[in-house]
């Protein structure tokens, strides 16, 4: 029996270190696919599309919306975020589980949608080890990183509609550790129904002495 | 942060092998404990009290029910089966993960008042393999056979009820896979409260900069 793969939602505080997590964990694992966003905002310095974002104007994305062609967007800053639904339906197809970084709300949205998906927290051992890294970055002002602090006391509100929460301490055993929860979620009935039925059905068969 | 054990029902279809898997699973990890039921049912050849069940009479096992001193309990065929609280509280406190081998009903009792507790149903990976190892057993007639049968198809209809479902094909890949399973359930949201707790009073501190 074909199995199918599984689409896994990762969020977590700022600082988490999700960006690196998902990099590694696609590098050591070869059953992983990575799902890349859409957005109307313009592109970085450093940035490619179609691997960091598929970069669209406006209209290309309101339509794309209209097709009914996103897993879950949102709109930050006057720009357009969202997931396209083709890549990460034929992935999941093929058997891949396909790895989603988005925040919290198009997290819940997905599930919402989606039951099967797997939702995985991941957060720094403590939030002093939280601020550590924020300030290692060097890239955020005091200001920005306190305006961070906030948005993790709302984020951590949320932790309990999460599948998994996942202590990003040691990077590899984190990576491990998010592989093996990864692993196992395929064994929830509800991404085994095709196994179920099949089971139901011979038991049924031979029930009635066929 | 001292980590508390999880309470794991192992439940499954007649022949799935569930015995031979949580022994083996107890000699390879050291880190369960082996939840043993009471029961009102005479002793059979080669049985010990407190290894196979803790036997007693029923005004014992009545008087344990009306002190709240068990975790589950069902009467079938005039005799009495259930599970002591004492000692799976005293295990998960002390970090253990404790193993019940229990059937559907009390599998879903415990369920629905420790809602932490890890459902895990095993199948053998088809009907035909079930049928095999209940004739390999030699122990039980062609009657019985599919009087299990009938009882394994009202069983299959709870299974969507469970954490997770795994298949019994290769003991020793059966096995590691439980193991993973019941490492990776430590991960979720509701089995680390006081991380999540712990966390939020940090931010909370740092975002008042106290």
């Amino acid at each position: 029996m074909k199995k199918n793969g599984i689409l896994v939602v990762i969020s977590g505080f700022s600082g988490a270190g999700k960006g690196t997590l998902v990099r590694k964990l696609m590098e050591k694992y070869d059953n992983y696919s990575l799902s890349v966003s859409m957005t109307t905002r313009d592109k970085r310095d450093g940035e490619e599309d179609g691997v960091h974002y598929f970069f669209v104007d406006h209209r290309k994305f309101e339509q794309t919306i209209i097709q009914d062609g996103l897993l879950e967007y949102a709109s930050y800053c006057g720009n357009y975020y969202g997931t396209p639904k083709e890549y990460v339906e034929k992935q999941i197809a093929e058997g891949k589980d396909v790895i989603l970084e988005i925040e919290v709300q198009g997290a819940l949205q997905i599930k919402k949608k989606f039951p099967n998906t797997v939702l995985l927290f991941v957060t720094p051992p403590s939030a002093d080890e939280l601020i550590n890294r924020l300030k290692g970055r060097n890239t955020e002002s005091e200001e920005e990183i306190y305006r961070r602090v906030g948005r993790a006391i709302e984020e951590a509100e949320w932790i309990p509609k999460y599948d998994f929460l996942v202590i990003n301490d040691d990077l590899d055993e984190c990576v491990d550790s998010l592989h093996n929860i990864i692993t196992t979620a395929h064994n929830a009935p509800g991404r085994q129904q095709d196994l179920i039925d099949k089971i139901k059905k011979e038991l049924e068969v031979i029930s009635k002495g066929e």
